[in-house]
């Protein structure tokens, strides 16, 4: 059996239909941030735009640890532990306190990062199924959210940093 | 009947059960799209960060270039027509030629453009299903993609530009 093409939305073997189809989407959107980082050294990871930018390396972190806090919502119900506040609470505040934290390390650090997150978040998934993804609670400004939009939202963030390490990446030859 | 929260992904009255799934991811990428922008004079939308920066308002009109070269690809089966070269041809290309050529209009000139496109899109979703979906036809590379995946690459190519128009629009006030 041949892979499936990663450019259709459908039914994938492991997870319930609709749990599928967003898996798809959220393996694209790493698709396209695994590309748009390949082959940057340290330096160009930690290098910073202007005084108020992040880096390269702060935003996958970023991206990793934006996952992470919506396992332990959907998957476990509850915050990010203390344990978690002191492996990611840099990631998710990003800004000076990223600045100062996230640094020095090779791409294959947020890799990793990011490929060890993700197996968690797609062995929860495979537990679960279409109806655990239209289960809601309240959410941004007490509106109602179910588990669908959180984990499109997810993916959604990370498209959007995907966005800016573009746009930093094309100006980093000429910094 | 209340409105439906937009942070749930679900069934849309007037769609089927998965168009009205993308439809939502479609409306919030666009909500916050208009959050991002709200408010910004001409002068801000031309602004350019540096001389290879796209302006927001150029930005702006390629997330409605983009959906107009969708809805002629998935739905009418066929590239631009001469007529939409002229008219989004600048859009699409972004660049020296949007630099040039998208210049000196009011935000409500955007919001026209993206919500004339937005209404022929949702017009032509209500008239199709689940199964117009899932066909395919050969796309980057060669690979397959269905109208789903497509459609979710024109939300997702918004929400990578909305990236960077809130980066750019940050930075704004400091220019």
């Amino acid at each position: 059996m041949t892979a499936p093409s990663p450019f259709v939305v459908g039914e994938r073997p492991g997870f319930t239909p609709q749990v599928g189809r967003l898996v798809v989407m959220l393996e694209y959107a790493r698709r396209t941030t695994l590309r748009t980082v390949a082959g940057l050294a340290p330096a160009e990871l930690d290098h910073l735009h202007d005084a108020e930018s992040n880096s390269i390396g702060a935003l996958l972190a970023h991206v990793a640890g934006i996952e992470v806090a919506y396992q332990r919502s959907t998957f476990d119900g509850r915050g990010l532990t203390p344990a978690d506040e002191a492996r990611w609470g840099a990631a998710l505040a990003l800004g000076s306190r990223a600045r100062t934290e996230i640094r020095g390390e090779p791409l294959e650090h947020y890799l990793d990062l990011l490929s060890e997150v993700r197996a968690d978040t797609l062995r929860e998934l495979a537990r679960r199924d279409d109806a655990w993804l239209e289960e809601t609670t309240p959410f941004w400004g007490g509106e109602l959210a179910n588990n669908h939009f959180k984990w499109f939202h997810v993916l959604e963030d990370e498209i959007n940093h995907r966005g800016q390490m573009r746009w930093l990446r094309k100006r980093l030859a000429r910094a």
